[in-house]
């Protein structure tokens, strides 16, 4: 459920009359909605469509296209610190091809048993041409202890999963003909389109975290969102930003644009009380990867790049717009 | 998530593979999966999409889209005896024309307001060309007591809810120049365009209907979801099947197409014991609804239609089916 601003400002306009019952415990606006499921427990639902052309390239592999539109889904659910329990799938399709059919269903049932996460329903239909998917996934969390965009404060640390950029840079390989030596190619379009949902991160992050989202739209876009929802602002250390050593090697120009506008990433992005630096790093450490901090939340809204000679640059703390021209 | 034959047949084969885990109470293959919802308690969860030239024809206001696209998430939840409380909308658009948007989401809302369903969450994003929808909507219902396909049992009553036809006869009327009255005409095509889901009927049927479903895609092929979900056979009274008096104005074989291949009606097919008549005419007055008995389940597979003049005929319990030629 992760989206960009121009989206999210049409949903909160138009969606804004939207009445709510008491067993939406969480609405509209984060990563996932928070439902009743019954005494300590909640639901953290999230629903992401990707369309043929705008979201993926009608190149892919099937498989890996089963595999990226639950692991998008998931991203979300680990962003809430929720277990992936059960998804829903609708999909419609110009015609049947089995083989498609089956690679495209073995993708995604594979990542689903890795994550103990079940197909089930759905509804398979035709489309006129080219292929959606929509996927909705639920995961389990601990009666209000789902990580929200809205708890970053100021003074908090901010921190970042893995490394950024190599979603965006695998589309410039794959698009703009950008080249790299073939090991480091096959392991940046992996990152692209094999994306791996930081589940267990999520989860070790309860109760450690004060905020988190997944970085789906660019590290400017996703922090802004915390940033928005929290009412703070950020100051992010350039230099700090975990990228791959194919990614650095790449023009500086090229690696602001994967990182800062890019997305495809699916880390995890985070705040927390410097008091719980430690716990940030056990939780690292639990769930088998890196964690890197790479500035804080400020009381003064706005989002500031420090450069690595200091210079101070206010960045527009906004995403890419499928829909801005 | 009712779908058709060949569809079901689709999933079936490819989702076959599909683990389970002890969150999904019931999985694929009935109008909606069941989820753990706590003591007591499951969640009813269903999935439709609908695409733009084969669900719907471009020219349909939006308003009544928007309550379409909602109206037949909420037919699901009600075969299932569901309670509907909250829904997650995904949404792909070629453009952003905000009077289209405004108008849809007035129909969505509404709807959703009607029955106390409040939009929880979702994804707007766009398309290459057409709107497509898909619609997530989750129902309470008490722990075991939601109305599945698989509970007919031979001996068993067959009803129906309302009447039948005036969906497709819409669609003939719109796109097949059919001609009526300007009265029966509205009539008929609000029917089509905006479908009211039989949710207080659904609820009043717990306890009292052994198996049902929603009629989606013509009584041939919905019934044949019960037939084969049940493993018994049924016999239909063509004369005693329900339909509009402009529906029985038209050629028989019209009213056969529209009836048993038509779809788009959103009334319940549901199968009670004998001794329940008094039961479902009871739930029947409590919702506000005609219910007819139209047959009766029998242990032998298979779907015979009684014509008016004692013949018997066996027709195929199959669905439209958007993939076959």
């Amino acid at each position: 459920m992760s989206r960009t601003s121009g989206e999210f400002e049409l949903i909160a306009r138009y969606f804004a009359g939207a009445a709510r019952n008491d067993a939406v415990e969480l609405g509209i606006g984060d990563d996932c909605a928070l439902i009743d499921a019954g005494p300590g427990r909640q639901w953290a639902v999230t629903t992401d469509m990707l369309v043929e052309g705008v979201h993926f390239l009608s190149e892919v592999a099937p498989e890996a296209l089963g595999h990226k539109a639950l692991a998008v889904n998931l991203s979300d659910l680990a962003a809430c610190g929720a277990q992936p329990r059960c998804y829903f799938l609708a999909i419609a399709l110009p015609s049947v091809d089995e083989t498609w059919l089956s690679d495209f269903t073995r993708g995604m049932l594979a990542l689903g048993d890795h994550f103990g996460c079940s197909l089930a329903g759905g509804d398979t239909t035709r489309s006129r041409e080219g292929v959606t998917i929509s996927i909705t996934a639920l995961g389990e969390v601990p009666r209000g202890r789902a990580l929200l965009r809205s708890g970053a404060r100021a003074g908090d640390d901010l921190w970042v999963s893995g490394h950024l950029g190599d979603g965006a840079l695998g589309l410039a390989l794959l698009r703009d003909g950008v080249v790299l030596p073939p090991a480091e190619r096959s392991a940046v379009i992996e990152r692209l389109e094999r994306p791996v949902p930081r589940v267990a991160l999520g989860i070790a992050l309860r109760g450690v975290a004060r905020s988190a989202i997944d970085v789906s739209d660019g590290l400017a876009g996703d922090l802004g969102h915390i940033l928005e929802r929290s009412g703070v602002g950020a100051r992010v250390e350039w230099r700090e930003v975990p990228m791959s050593s194919a990614l650095r090697r790449m023009p500086p120009d090229l690696q602001r644009r994967c990182v800062l506008a890019g997305g495809d990433d699916y880390e995890l992005l985070f705040t927390a009380d410097p008091a719980m630096r430690d716990g940030v790093l056990d939780a690292g450490r639990a769930a088998e990867l890196a964690v890197t901090r790479i500035g804080n939340i400020v009381a003064e809204g706005g989002l500031t790049l420090i450069e690595e000679d200091g210079r101070r640059v206010d960045i527009e703390p906004r995403a890419f717009d499928h829909f801005r021209p």
